[in-house]
């Protein structure tokens, strides 16, 4: 098993949990708007560790953005291998550019 | 070989083509500070998806989202790998959640 | 009339506009979701500015995110000086440090 | 004086305070990172509040977001007025529109 099935796996385990026991239940008892803006925070303190921070800050952050992405996917019921098959869809890195490209255009 | 073991590869073979040739190459040539301007694009998008998008808009807002912080790391240097031992590292979501409620407190 | 009054009337009047003539009646055109989503990146590009660039690209990316910030409200309905009277209502800095530390807390 | 204006002069003044007895002081101690996060994190919920929340929320995150962003503002010692006259020098919308869409060209 992989580590982000893995992941994937605890987060969901802990969703049923209590929001005193688990920080993913908590967040969960808070809303879809809070898990959200998890997303929102953690990809600021990516970007802010990417172009001040270190390597360290970097991989720590991404790491929090990975998480708290999959706490959302969970949330709204979406297995994180949805996005990982959309990912292949794209056929590799030449569907996924064509469809950035398309999307600057 | 995974999905994100495969696009992390073409990412970096992308990354040395021309920025004509390439989407990778161009965002490699407009600088640090673009890509990660991308990622907060693309948070910001998944954010807007989960609350008021479908599940397909999440799907792939979620994608664009991986595939640019990938983007960034390896511009960086940084290995995903080095994401995902950060998140083993924290044993699973205990520990994980463990620093997140460091963060809230 | 001060700079903001005046650029809420011209962003009030553009908006009636073609989206071919006005990139306000553009962004309009395009929806919320798509207001919103300036309105995210363009803060993104403030936090860029603030931490890696210099003093003028922080302020004309701060320019950019009140201009997008006064777009989205005027396609919400609202106007800006009820933003400003929010402001004044936290009473002076003093309440709105207050609100801002039990957000925090 | 404008709500701004006071505004502003209020942050100038409490930035001096003990982080103890000043949220705008304690955010300087922080340091620059940490105040560029507050607008990436007010943005978000700027951008959650527009697509899913009450005019009410708009407005309050909204003042929030000015609030934060007129403290990084004053941390990098940026008047306001700086900003200000940037959109004013932008001629009124048909500049800022001719600025706003060559970036999305």
């Amino acid at each position: 098993m992989s580590t982000l099935e893995r992941l994937e796996a605890t987060i969901t385990a802990r969703a049923a949990a209590s929001p005193e026991e688990s920080y993913v239940a908590k967040l969960n008892a808070k809303g879809l708007p809070k898990m959200a803006q998890k997303v929102g925070e953690e990809a600021t303190e990516t970007v802010i560790a990417a172009v001040s921070g270190t390597g360290g800050e970097l991989i720590g952050e991404s790491a929090d953005l990975v998480f708290h992405l999959m706490v959302l996917l969970q949330a709204k019921g979406i297995p994180f291998g949805d996005v990982l098959a959309e990912l292949d869809r794209r056929e590799g890195l030449s569907g996924l550019e064509e469809k950035a490209s398309r999307k600057d255009a």
